[in-house]
């Protein structure tokens, strides 16, 4: 009978035991969490706070006792474990209730302590009023806080995922909030030209943007507190978050001598075992290979949770399950927007030193004459060798996540950027469109890659250059409706052919329309015409993107 | 300079003249249509008769003269291609407006000819109150029907895709509809029991289903039809839709001694050539291999004759791209319904005599705690040798379109049921779960696939077996709401340990729970303690979807 000790009891930990109960009636299976529940959904905090998730009980997926009726696991909470014998292979567990400290025996033990908001160095930040959002407590304290100080304004420093999550509930609470994040852009995890309209859409909810900007200092005074930034302007706020990333709880792991990877996370192979082969680790706390770049990365998931944690359960069994790396799939809700991203961005690619060529799309979330279509933003990134898919990311307010997951599985299985125009998604117009966003970013990649469409993209661009000359071929509407790029000649590219003599020969003519399509039938007939062109990709939508002043997006 | 001529100016067409005009701006391109509109949008057609698509110009996508503009490509409407000369590359064209005919030579022709309704000869058929849907004129006529007329009843024949849509749209004008179906189901081309949440649906907004019914006559009386089905049921109808299929256009290409291939359809090869090497053939009217069995199929879709006539553009000039043939991905919807599907159905693969394993799974669209998730019904068919994806279909009212497509690239990329497993699905709480159906699929059909969950299919079971007893592990209150199988015992899941000596050892236990989760936690326990005990695959929701009375849903 073998003997399982589980050490946290949400995603990873709770996963493994009922896994490892499937597969063995007789194990012996003990799981502890410090806290006092087990497997309950954090991920839904930001929507009780909203009030979106009305029920609180809605949150806890299972109860000690439930999880113990069905899979017949002895569930300790508020039991936590101090020490690790490697050795004699037994724990030091703290019974918070009975206030004991006691040991316990295994022949596997599983380690999912998870992670811990990260808290800098601040001064004044350890106060009443400043919170950070983990557990179940957090989340009701925030909502308390709320209620009991008549909270009308607030502010969240970092613009990431849990972040933008409770900007959101708190404007949901008809809260003034300010969110002040260190990097030049909101949701630093994509790129800054695909997070251009979500800094629009927090700007239209009233949110007060703090970007390129660090908290320096905070004074709490009474049921307010004052907030300094390293540029010098101060916030006055009656609540603080701190969302600025989390960090592994490696500290079990660490006294014990467990090896630790390069990111600071628990270093485990492919079965999740850790240094110690006796001893498995998953989830948050753990360190994995990147699927894209087969580096170390600490990617702090879900989905990968649970599915490590399912493997782990399998493998103190005897099993031989493999996690297969990760992709880091994510995507967040942000007001009316959905921002989602598969494998490296733009800015990881450069910083790892992998070479890369990307194209931008703008298309609908189905048929453009059905009503309800909005539009998606989509960034491709594929290597120019492999046309392996590197990295994908999309914005807009429908069909993101389908998107992304499509583009997910494709990287997953290993298809070529070609063969995504071969892709057979479904179709109807209140779904789809005939050759979908998706198709259409194979067609462009495919372009690209032959080299049958040259491009320039719009981080590339520089005014003024005497050797080009830009052409805007939209209609003297749109340009008068959306504007152009300084210097722009606007011949439509309807009249192309009859004015191909006002066009440069001797120079490179970059072609501009809105989104890219048309500036690819404009560059194919220049080019045949021995002319040299160039398509700016994503076309004057994704250049307005690249500009730091925000700007005005049309609506969906 | 090539001289390329395209019978056909919608989908297929249309794709074909864009591409060979932005790979060659010489080429001289003419393109010939019957009708006088080209590159329309037929999807959009039920749209608009039912009124969600307003305005009838966003149904025009291209005109001839905007399609010259942008692509100078020669577009010929109400010209009529009659006859082709293989030996000396002419056809014969007639010109409807002018009333002459004339002929025009080619270095390369592409035939996409479409398909037309198939109306079968039924006494009576042809009248001025019956049509099908296919072309502008018909949508015309049938929305100056409904208004002239005040149609207040209506009789749609077909219940697949177009009858489906159609039996909407008149809904929505307030239509009493009548829906008469050949097949034991509606929409045929899914399986029965992943068509019957749609029987209930569409009779829940008051349509009337004649099932296993054939139109035998039609008798009109002024503005009145009088319809008797083959069992002897009379209708009264102010409107008959006829939906029963399309057959392809194949007279041209069948004069010109073309090959026609198994099905009917035009044959051509991977690069869309007929028979005869300058002749290509694309969309409805061609056929494909089927992505899966490789066996000849006809399968009209928007998708597919959207890029094969891309392909067909490409390789007319000289190119060398392939279609890479059909997987028949497609989805509809029904009111608040979408049921789509991909690769084979079952009752094809049995057809064709292709083994295959099937699995159930019923779960929520989204983390079940966050509002607005709807239960998904997902059937996933594979190989049991090689694990490799047959077919897929799924019902309900949200994240249908999404699960279909990541399983279409899965089956395309060649990735196993196992791989499903690992799929890294973008999740927060509004758009997915942790543990994504698709992820559930995997897990569910790798545990069959290594006989760590043997399972009995609900049209397998046969009640009062005598070596088999029923396990109902559900909670009594769940018995209570929605019924159970007749014989079934009733012990919940978390009493089972307890209850162990209450269940027969001589006996096959058949366990049932709702969707079948459970029922792999309490077939895991009894196997893991000798029992011989299956998992009924989707529980009693999938054993009811195959009883053939209509029974109650529990709403979204």
């Amino acid at each position: 009978m073998t003997k399982i000790l589980i050490v946290g009891g949400v995603a990873g930990g709770a996963s493994a035991a009922a896994r490892a109960r499937r597969l063995d009636e007789h194990a012996d299976i003990i799981m502890f969490e410090k806290d006092q529940h087990i497997s309950f959904a954090n991920c839904g905090f930001p929507y009780h706070i909203s009030g979106d998730i009305e029920d609180y009980d809605a949150l806890l997926l299972q109860t000690p006792q439930s999880f113990n009726a069905r899979f017949k696991v002895d569930v300790r909470v508020n039991n936590e474990v101090i020490a690790i014998d490697k050795a004699n292979k037994t724990i030091t567990v703290k019974d918070h209730i009975k206030d004991i400290t006691y040991q316990e025996s295994y022949d596997k033990l599983l380690l999912s302590p998870g992670a811990a908001p990260f808290i800098p160095p601040i001064n004044g930040i350890k106060n009443d009023l400043t919170f950070s959002l983990r557990t179940l407590d957090d989340m009701t304290r925030i909502i308390n806080l709320i209620k009991t100080n008549n909270i009308t304004n607030a502010t969240v420093c970092g613009g990431g995922f849990i972040g933008l999550e409770m900007v959101e509930a708190l404007v949901a609470n008809n809260i003034k909030v300010s969110l002040v994040e260190l990097a030049n852009q909101v949701m630093p995890s994509v790129d800054i030209e695909m997070a251009q309209p979500l800094a629009q859409e927090l700007q239209d909810h009233g949110v007060t943007l703090y970007l390129e900007q660090a908290l320096q200092t905070v004074v709490q005074d009474n049921n307010q507190l004052f907030l300094t930034l390293d540029s010098g302007t101060t916030i006055n706020s009656q609540l603080l978050i701190m969302a600025v990333g989390v960090r592994p709880n490696t500290s079990l792991a660490d006294m014990a001598h467990l090896e630790l990877g390069e990111t600071g996370a628990i270093k485990v192979n492919a079965q999740m075992q850790t240094s110690d082969s006796d001893i498995y680790a998953v989830g948050d706390a753990v360190q994995s290979n990147h699927f894209v770049s087969q580096s170390p990365a600490h990617i702090p998931l879900a989905g990968p949770a649970n599915r490590q944690g399912r493997i782990a359960g399998e493998n103190m069994l005897g099993g031989t399950a493999q996690y297969q790396d990760t992709q880091g799939t994510a995507i967040c809700k942000v007001f009316d927007y959905a921002i989602a991203s598969v494998g490296l961005s733009e800015k990881a690619l450069k910083k790892q030193g992998i070479a890369f060529t990307k194209v931008y799309l703008h298309g609908p979330s189905h048929a453009a004459y059905y009503p309800g279509a909005c539009p998606i933003s989509l960034k491709l990134m594929f290597c120019p060798t492999s046309s392996l898919i590197l990295g994908a990311q999309a914005v807009g307010k429908d069909g993101i996540d389908k998107r992304i997951d499509i583009l997910s599985v494709a990287q997953r299985a290993g298809m070529t950027v070609e063969q995504l125009q071969h892709l057979e998604l479904s179709y109807a117009p209140p779904f789809g469109s005939a050759k979908d966003i998706i198709n259409q970013a194979g067609f462009v990649a495919t372009n690209v890659q032959n080299g049958s469409m040259p491009i320039i993209n719009a981080d590339e661009l520089v005014l003024g250059a005497p050797h080009q000359s830009l052409i805007d071929i939209r209609n003297p509407a749109e340009l008068a409706k959306f504007g152009t790029i300084a210097g722009a000649i606007n011949i439509p590219v309807n009249q192309l052919r009859d004015r191909i003599n006002e066009l440069p020969k001797d120079q490179q003519l970059v072609i501009i329309c809105q989104v890219g399509l048309r500036g690819h039938v404009a560059t194919r007939l220049l080019k045949n015409l021995n002319f040299d062109a160039v398509n700016l990709t994503g076309g004057f939508k994704t250049w307005l993107n690249y500009q730091r002043e925000v700007v005005q997006v049309t609506s969906c």
